[in-house]
């Protein structure tokens, strides 16, 4: 069994492609394993051959050295893979299935499993609840930009796709289910998106356009994006949306100008903690602007879907409150309007099979809205730095050469 | 202000032409009118001026005499139209306005209303829960295929169209959402349709398409229609369902044909009481065939939406227990696959503006995939004819010739 | 090791206690076991100590000869115990710990396990969705009205309680939760029991009384409960419901009596299809009744809940229909009045955490409700003879001697 | 026509009881009342002879001069009575009709109205959504601490009670339903309260206890309270809950001696902008403590219901940022645990009808668990004061003796 090719964080603003362990049934100490989970059998994991996996917004937290993450950590939690062997415990996942990784891995027999809430397992992070691979404080599990990858628990997270010729014709949209897509749904949905909604998103990043993505098939009658980036706000309207540029201020006029009104029925959060101001303040961190700002535009009795991350602690943060992950929010603007809100990581099995048939029937066309570009395993240090730098795409890195 | 030319049942297979009464702030008596709701005052009523109003299969069950509907009813429940006289203590709706009318009249101040279930208001009918325009057993409420109608409660009953040059540009659109559009949508969201969902609709008229329309709107992977007219089927591919011809056999063969599968995860029930066999037997009447048909097609977890209606008492069925509203239903396949039902009137203001927001941002052609045929309303002879002999048409009467 | 003394049934009206093999981790063949589970590997299960096993109605659907249950079945499906081996797959549950069964076996594998859809879960049996412990065409896993019994996929579908003594100090209360505390639970919650509501519930059997115990712990206003055997009725009355004898003729007549109107809000059909008429016809069959009479008896806009089982077929009917399946139902009636209707096996697992907690809190006494019976499994045949002639009284079996 | 003695604000920490003008039914100018009100017609509205009205802890607010209210107000918005004069719009409420008014006011005609959003209705204020009687900045309404009260739309606000006898003889609980009772409920459900949940109030003020009531009611397994008032931490205890007092330190603590582990199912923020610090803090106005202690407290995948008030501007405020309503939230705790959040007013009349039948029919002795205590409307500035200072009751006035 040769090696591992696979990304990995070299500190602050670095990353490189090494050589890391081929995996085993079995979690091996490393860096950013956590010290309970060594050792930890995993008789019912399969081992992939990673056909895709894609860099992520939240990576590029890591990457920023807005974490605590160790360098040497193997990145990557977008992972879409052929099994190409199967644990003892493993039943109905077979040698030869390709499947879609949920990001977030989890267990299937703890009390939130059973409950659908598998963004917070119990039994995969000895810290807290909640897990993913490659990710800083999340129990271990080695990353998956690599050429190959452990998946615990094979049976309950995988998502195997039914027909492989027809999968690798659309893999660059199925690519999009382990993360982004779901978890954009995630935000719409939360929001309250039903047909004829009219939806505001924070955020032309990848999950900003997947969230778009998912209120249209939701049946949203207008959905607009907000950015300060050009590019990802040319992105936004190539399928459709509205668009708002924050840097040009306020969003609540742009608003008006598209609907008639300053306000909309849902609204989502996309951006997370690394805020920046709006207007002339839009080169500035601000962590509390995008929420305070879709209080203003929510309409009374609507709902702010959050799946943007806010972090309990935030070394790099502008200010010493932000530092210690408080943020300074105007509540009173929200229970006035008795605005609810729903936040945390996307419960991507809650979603993932139901976005993967609207994409195999035609319905969605998930990776040409984010603009998936396929690039070498190699490249990858290119893709973190492009898209840090942002590009208006969804880098999607091919191990194998299966994409091209 | 003279008379009110009208559409006027005249006994089983006829309808005629005739001028009724103008509609005042009081329901007067006649044909169909509930004794203990003559001389009920409406001041909180308007007059419309009737702008299009469309035939109904629901009607039909009327015209064919499979009621106990008297001769010189004012038929007609599908009303779109222009206020010309508010009543003194309407508040917020104004002359001038131009608005839908749900089919189902609901006071707004009942337990039911205030549930949002409009379809069955305890203070419109004296006989039972729930009414409609021009319909029997329903109160007594003057029919709309007219050329003006009264309108009660319209503060709370009538969806007002924001910009009236819009709303006239798709008025062939918007007239279905007086009923079939909510109908059908009903349908197909109480049958659980989600991104991704596999739907089948029992019955290809125009609330089987309006249901077909919705599904598509809720992001359903693939929509099937089922029926056995040929055009109708026709009418459901042109804007992409796939179609199972019930006069060849058991539709679950077809469908297995369609998805791999011979299931689906969602079924609408559009047919109803006066359903007809499949295979051999689709010429004759079959009542219970589609509610056992489509439990066989659902998968194990699904759900039935039935907007079709289902009469206590049908003096013109096939056999005594149909006679008396009993069907001869295969519960126990149902209840293996734990599967749930809704049945009953679609409650229209729980989805009419969505549905509304989602035709002025074109996000849905109703009015096209319904096939909406304008004819005038002296031609309404001829719609009903037409539409009982299964024309693939969706009439809509013109009563003042402002829709050419 | 030695053997296993189980209820096993011997034909229409008969069981006994056999000595049957001792459970392995392998699914052996036997009295009916499909062929396709034979041998199937269990490393996923572990062996139970029966601590107490109760004797349900659906055990006398089979043993009154309604079934093809085949001579020889051991019979039980309400199990809870003592883990003594655990399989190699078991990561989470220990031997030691005291649990309870789900009676519906599940993989926690399959989209519809994932989905908390427990009760059709497409990998347990060969046959269709949806499995149980000693049942008639379930698949064959071995019934646990036994001394010692095998669960699968032990991790996902074990129910642990966090203190043992505390546990077998309410050991009447949580022996239960297994079956028929979470289905007359599911009867009401999908019945749309909220605090305030006026229920009724057809049947006042152990499910009729779980249901009712469900209704007031759901915060129901009034809680109804209707049936011809008094003995039960009086049980109702014990703690706190109103009740009605159906055996004096239609109960919305004694339900106006004790509401002042002649209808309630949600409706339960703690019954199914072993139903018999109302009045005069109290002592004949009459499979439909109930449903009928619970459509008449519910307002407009509720809901019944069915957990009372209905089947695809009865070689024991009354009617050529019923033998298949087919009930003469007037579903028009329900539709007048927008009805919804849940039917099929409770998923335990979603609710039996709950209801433990409330047990364990003092928030309910189930046991007491039920009047729950122990036996020693020696008398099993007794409990099945006096229960089938109506005693109202829960047996649970007692196999170890461990509930005195 | 007499007079109308009611209860005034007259400035930071003052009330007396005044005379005001007799209501009518139009907006008359006054104190407080939004000019674009003044002179609206009310032909909807009825006249009240009140029968109960209770002091509120929102009313403290003003009273302590934490808000812009001006002097003259009329206070209380907590209003039961019976009808004496009816508008010519109103068609179902009759003289006589003994009833509850929700504190929010409603039109029943606008979109929010239409689908329950009764707490943010669109047309009764002309300042933003929502409204209440005698509440500044909520469009001038005049207050119910009165003798007499005018209720607009009376179809569509009021909740009759059946029965006057049966009603009067529990009209310290009816009295409950007009605010904090369904307040206290709409926290503990949008919370997700549910058989067996365990869970956290937060206050044990009236809207706390009818919080904890409502826990009870929807059946928690264990209901903690948390204040530093030792008085109000008895009363909890009087019904059943367990306590926790924030003055010795953090919650998390105190809630782990309860129940074996330091966190919740769900929390009930029933404190609001006023909070106070836990422990040796506990003296100093914190107002994001309780927020972000429940946080801390809830379990990953809970829920917080949020009905204390939180305000966009606070001119009494601790500091800076809390006069213009912005608060210091620890938002990525909550987003790492996956919570959701509600806020705003509870839309009174989706709960009342079903706690009023709860009352009817002894399932829920609010009264009692809040201490209602009658005092005469001339003794209500002795009521503002005992509450300000913490008393543990729940004062409700008697403007026409009728409660002794």
């Amino acid at each position: 069994m040769a090696g591992n090719k696979a990304v990995v964080y070299q500190g602050p603003g670095k990353v490189s492609v090494e050589t890391i362990p081929y995996p085993t049934l079995e979690l091996q100490d490393g860096p950013g394993v956590n010290p309970a989970n060594v050792g930890r059998k995993v008789p019912h994991g399969v081992i992939l051959k990673v056909v895709s996996t894609n860099i992520c917004g939240s990576d590029q937290h890591m990457v920023r050295g807005r974490t605590t993450a160790p360098v040497g950590l193997a990145l990557g939690h977008e992972i879409t893979g052929e099994v190409i062997e199967v644990g003892p415990d493993v039943e109905f996942i077979k040698v030869g299935d390709l499947c879609s990784v949920p990001f977030n891995i989890s267990c299937g027999r703890c009390r939130n499993c059973k409950e659908g809430k598998t963004g917070i397992c119990l039994n995969v992070n000895p810290d807290r609840p909640g897990s993913a691979y490659g990710y800083v404080d999340m129990g271990g599990w080695v990353g998956g930009q690599s050429e190959f990858a452990l998946v615990p628990y094979a049976d309950w997270n995988l998502l195997k796709f039914p027909d492989k010729d027809q999968a690798m014709a659309k893999i660059l949209d199925l690519t999009m289910l382990s993360d982004i897509f779901p978890t954009g749904f995630h935000g719409a949905f939360t929001a309250g998106t039903k047909p004829g909604s009219t939806v505001y998103i924070a955020g032309a990043g990848p999950v900003g356009l997947a969230a778009a993505t998912s209120a249209q098939l939701l049946g949203a009658a207008v959905v607009i994006v907000g950015d300060l980036n050009a590019e990802r706000l040319a992105q936004a309207r190539s399928f459709g949306c509205e668009t708002v540029d924050v840097s040009k201020g306020d969003p609540r006029e742009q608003v008006e100008q598209i609907l008639g009104v300053p306000e909309v029925d849902c609204a989502v959060d996309a951006v997370g903690f690394e805020a920046r101001g709006h207007g002339a303040g839009a080169a500035h961190e601000a962590p509390a602007t995008v929420l305070n700002s879709l209080m203003e535009l929510t309409a009374a009795g609507g709902a702010l879907g959050i799946p943007g991350l806010y972090v309990t602690g935030d070394p790099g943060a502008v200010d010493a409150a932000a530092k210690v992950g408080s943020l300074s929010i105007s509540l009173g603007t929200g229970w006035a309007k008795s605005l609810s809100f729903t936040t945390g990581q996307c419960p991507v099995m809650r979603y993932h099979r139901g976005l993967m048939q609207a994409i195999l029937h035609d319905k969605v066309q998930i990776g040409k809205n984010v603009n998936a570009t396929v690039i070498p395993l190699a490249e990858a240090p290119r893709g973190y730095s492009e898209f840090d730098q942002g590009a208006s795409k969804k880098y999607v890195l091919d191990p194998h050469g299966l994409l091209s």
